[in-house]
């Protein structure tokens, strides 16, 4: 690709050789001459001046750093990402259907689908167009994949679960599987019946592993344009709006409600039952124990201290209550006084 | 189904038509006139009064309150349990073993369990009679699956492991997974041989994505009725006893045991070697780092806060052992004075 | 076996009948006749005392208390668990690609190795002499598999991931899989391409579900000699140095390096971006929040209080910076008596 059609295609504006030709990506410190690097910050200026990239995006306040060619964007990183993807290479796949795979005579897949080696398909589960299935995925019955999306290899899928278009799911993945819904009884628990399936909306990114529970009566919901990292769990009848962005290795048990544009750090634990407001941000390894209702950023989490500061902390921490009794005493000690 | 024949399935009083039928379930402020809801307490009163419901199940206290059809119960929440089994629309599956399945020649397989599509099952295995195994599942060799259990697609079951009658597993599960036991040397980790294997009880659930280490001698074992959600690590030689329940992303290190009719919440971190006794309830996100003799609740885990807050009392926490000591100095001032 | 074979081949010296024959491994307290017990320190006195062990791998400060045949180790744990190889018994594979399995035509596969049923092999790939892979894996294009890897079953590996010499990878593990890599638009999320691999050391362990993203640019890279176990999320673009071994549920967020010879317990949370250093040592389900420049011990994470004790102490944090004002006004006031 060349410069020129780069910037046209990322409607940036080039300063530089037009006919220049860029075949990747790399970073700023090592990007060589057919390759294309990105700096956000200032605080990139060393490795900016000294890059010997065939082209790098900038925001305008460091083009004049930039030592050769430069597609100056009001937003660096995204610019990036667009980029990103204009120059994958294309991935020869073709349409149809594995002769290994073995699809239920009631379902309908699209001429143009993918289905790969290995792969299952239930009974009146309907595949979209361009839709790419890997090795050793298994769908469930009663199941829709709408157009564009793409599971990569050994996904699992149960049955009623509905996926908008231009979806992503990454390996390992399970969307469906039954709610943890159980009464206590003499006998032990009795298992409550899972049948709400889930519903999932346009754009949805599913990472590696993390699991996505089917509801109990209604839907377990993913809105639109949400991105989920690897191993999060998602419990029954969640609702998580319109993108929010999670991190890996997060919890949301069940019920739970997580409003639009919610940004939440990696290795939370979100309680059940609660309702978490829109625009909300959660930091790292927090629990959230109670709902949230402004926007706003939140956090718990401990500091991380050498064994011996831990220890001492460890001891006084099991014993909070008894120190501000001994202060109330001496505040009214004072008083008395 | 009428209600007269579901009334006493589930033991329960009905007061209405006892001609009424139902179909299915639904929650108390959307079902209609063939499905059946239930309200455990006074809290959804409102909503009882104005539900349309084909029937409801309440405690005797709210039977007044119902405007239609009502089966009285004296624990509602298991009633709904058992209805939802009773009106679950019954599956149809077929016994038999699917021709891409690759069977070893050695293995048992009950003429009425149902064998999926690419399953494999390894040497001298045993599969009783209804069991059902989803498609992708890959079970070794030395396998027990007692009488009646389910295991859905993709679960990876290793040689050597024994579950009891009526199991349910979720997918992307992993039973007998090699244990995590290396001894350190010279040249770097040096693994200890894990062939313990694991033994399950009857009527344990296991959800989907958890992992269950084989013992390094002795078996990893989990008690009959155990319920386990998603995402729970169980490491090599854990004991789980009768009945105990835990919720998602829990992990339970290396030769922990914990009692019967345990209740843990989701995201703890139990650590190795300690013995936590019958009856113990350990709140979210809890670091249970010693032994717990007592039945009771149990908890560690941090209060969210705002950001700023939760910055203010992280720099507190790194020098709460400072502020003892002020404490301390204080009153040693009082007595002084 | 018998002991003066196993003797030899453990480089210990035995005490004993050299006929002894040694069939298989047993804990202390309940080894027969033909197997092997270790002890590693005077904690077990008792039992070795008693211990009816057909031999016992004993430090030489315990070998007069082993009623019976001992070995003599300086460090017995790491005798027992290269013994715990040796007295495997050998399970019989068999060279070969499975009629089941698919191979492109463009991929190299050794001669000796062994390739299960339902496998999927992507184009250019490389498999290694004596290289096993179990039921239902997935492995993408140009990936290498060096000799001697063992992949158990439904492993997923991704495009461009290289795993070294010697590797195990347990069931459920993904290698490779896209990296969590966002810009922000107007529009919503933006993904970037994630194009970097893996690069996996030899020697290396990896447990069951757990995840490795590749690299956005840079590959991921996990050196020589690590052992991951179950759970664990391994960011893209982390690097883990040499022989660190990670217990159980612990996540690393995107461009964190973690040095050599490092140790980090279970359910950890280590952010993204910092740096530690070689030989550092972590606590359970610590909270790592900054980098660690030096080796040593470090922890964060609660300790476990009753429920009671654990709402006081939950109220008291988050007002721990009114209790600091508190303090400093008593001793103001002090200095003001």
């Amino acid at each position: 690709m060349i410069l020129e059609d780069l910037a046209r295609a990322l409607e940036v504006k080039l300063y530089g050789e037009a006919t220049q030709s860029i075949a990747g990506l790399a970073p700023i410190d090592t990007a060589g001459e057919n390759e294309l690097a990105f700096v956000v910050s200032a605080k990139y200026t060393n490795a900016l001046r000294s890059s010997r990239a065939g082209a790098v995006i900038v925001p305008a306040s460091l083009r004049e750093l930039a030592p050769g060619n430069c597609l100056v964007s009001e937003d660096p990183y995204a610019s990036y990402a667009q980029a990103s993807w204009l120059l994958k290479p294309a991935k020869v796949t073709s349409a149809g259907v594995h002769d290994s795979a073995i699809v239920d005579k009631s379902a309908r897949v699209s001429a143009s689908a993918q289905i790969g080696p290995g792969v299952v398909i239930g009974t009146n589960t309907m595949i979209g167009d361009d839709v790419v299935i890997g090795a050793g995925c298994c769908v469930g019955a009663d199941v829709r994949i709408a157009d564009g999306c793409q599971l990569f290899a050994n996904v699992t899928v149960y049955d009623n679960v509905h996926l908008g278009k231009d979806c992503r799911i990454q390996s390992g993945a399970v969307l469906g599987s039954e709610g943890f819904g159980y009464a206590r009884t003499a006998q032990g628990w009795s298992q409550i019946q899972q049948i709400g399936g889930v519903r999932i909306g346009d754009r949805v990114h599913i990472g590696a592993n993390t699991t996505i529970d089917c509801g109990a009566i209604d839907p377990t919901v993913i809105a639109d344009g949400v991105i989920l990292d690897n191993q999060i769990q998602v419990a029954h009848n969640v609702h998580i709006g319109e993108n929010t962005a999670i991190a890996g290795c997060t919890g949301i048990a069940g019920s739970t409600r997580i409003g639009r544009n919610c940004q939440i750090a990696g290795a939370c634990n979100i309680v059940g039952h609660i309702t978490i407001a829109d625009g909300v941000v959660i930091n790292a390894a927090s629990l959230v124990s109670r709902s949230i209702k402004q926007a706003g950023r939140y956090g718990s989490g401990m500091p991380l201290l050498s064994e011996q500061a831990w220890r001492r902390s460890f001891v006084t921490l099991g014993k909070l209550d008894q120190l501000v009794r001994r202060v109330r005493k001496l505040e009214r000690q004072d008083v008395a006084d």
